[in-house]
């Protein structure tokens, strides 16, 4: 199954309107013609049986002949804040996996040892929706803007979110004994950058409830640290 | 901590010698010089405490204080059988992160749908000394010329292996299902092309004795299926 997406403003009155590269996709390199079927989601949750109605290079129009709910979300909502990292494309590969090892949201953070101080918000979301429709997911994950640390922690969750804090040296508390597989709820769990979170950051994480927990007995890469964060967190 | 490597046939009568590539990055990038304490693996298991007693560009000569038996190795022996793909780079990333993660060996293969039908095994290697190095492992794994997945499955293996070949369609039995996490012994994991393996191929790797397993709900990148799958197997 090809899966393809259009925002939930573009799906009105029994049919949905597909513009833009994805437009062009569909009708340039796939050959799509009137006439035939196409899945759709809003990146929203939903999922649209289309079928076309008219196509030209910029706009692809389509009837829809049902509506179901989605599929492919975990039970467990993840927020990945993930330190940006000296190599882009090793940042962008972490927006990649983690969205197609289903994580809610993505939170690009810079802590004391980040080095770049910003990045591509634009690219990275280009990549997330791009790995959506590659999974099969039916809800678009946000990419923020990056974010200092420290700021970060100040954010306000939801009642009940697991704060969590991957951390080399922490041994005790693995993160599937914090957070046990196949749990629902909602998680957020920070990964430092190439040089691990300061002493003072771990402690100010701490005193933001977060709970340290460790990853293994190898020292990970923190793009791989993300990445394995993610799929244990979301694995049903 | 850094670690450096040497093959075992360097070590000898309280010494070893570490020459090569990994001289030149000593002595020329991290200038280090006699006297120096340095953390060498054989890349079979030991960790030796060395303190430079010669360096140049081509040969670090040290002494030899202490031996240990490294860390870092999983209580299950993972052998990762991945096919090629085509994207060279996104198989090189499926190298370097499954060693990370763990890993004993890496069987590239080629089956019905692979697209490239030969790949770069010295670069793999490379990759793979390195992210054994990063991940603070002492035994190096073995990346091997790629096989035909024909005869792959008629590789004999030692008395109880888990043989597993992921499978998207597969809904019932996940992997852990059938490696509960923590476990010891040996499992071989099979993992396709972009387009998956075909009827065929499943129906041959059943008759010989593999067990497909499910990798969750979404559709995942060959790549992503393997990392998961390996971070899924050694995670403690």
């Amino acid at each position: 199954m090809e899966l393809f997406y259009t925002p939930r403003a573009s799906v009105a009155g029994g049919g949905l309107v597909i513009a833009g590269e994805e437009a062009a996709h569909i009708v340039t390199v796939l050959r799509r013609r009137e006439g035939d079927a196409l899945a759709v989601t809003d990146g929203e949750g939903a999922l649209y049986d289309a079928v076309i109605v008219r196509a030209t290079r910029t706009e692809v129009r389509c009837s829809v002949r049902g509506t179901r709910a989605g599929g492919g979300e975990p039970s467990r909502r993840v927020v990945l804040a993930a330190s940006l990292l000296r190599n882009p494309g090793r940042f962008e590969m972490l927006v990649e996996k983690a969205v197609e090892l289903g994580v809610a949201a993505v939170q690009p953070i810079v802590a004391e040892r980040t080095v770049p101080r910003h990045g591509r918000r634009e690219r990275w979301e280009k990549i997330a929706l791009a790995a959506m429709k590659q999974s099969c997911r039916t809800r678009l994950p946000r990419v923020e803007e990056p974010a200092d640390f420290r700021a970060f922690l100040a954010s306000p969750w939801e009642e009940g979110t697991l704060r969590l804090i991957a951390h080399e040296q922490e041994s005790r508390t693995t993160l599937p004994a914090a957070a046990p597989p196949g749990g629902g709820g909602m998680a957020v769990i920070a990964v430092g950058p190439e040089g691990g979170f300061s002493p003072d950051e771990l402690a100010a994480a701490a005193a933001a409830g977060y709970v340290a927990v460790g990853l293994g007995p190898r020292r990970l890469r923190a793009e791989t640290a993300a990445i394995l964060a993610v799929g244990l967190l979301t694995f049903p």
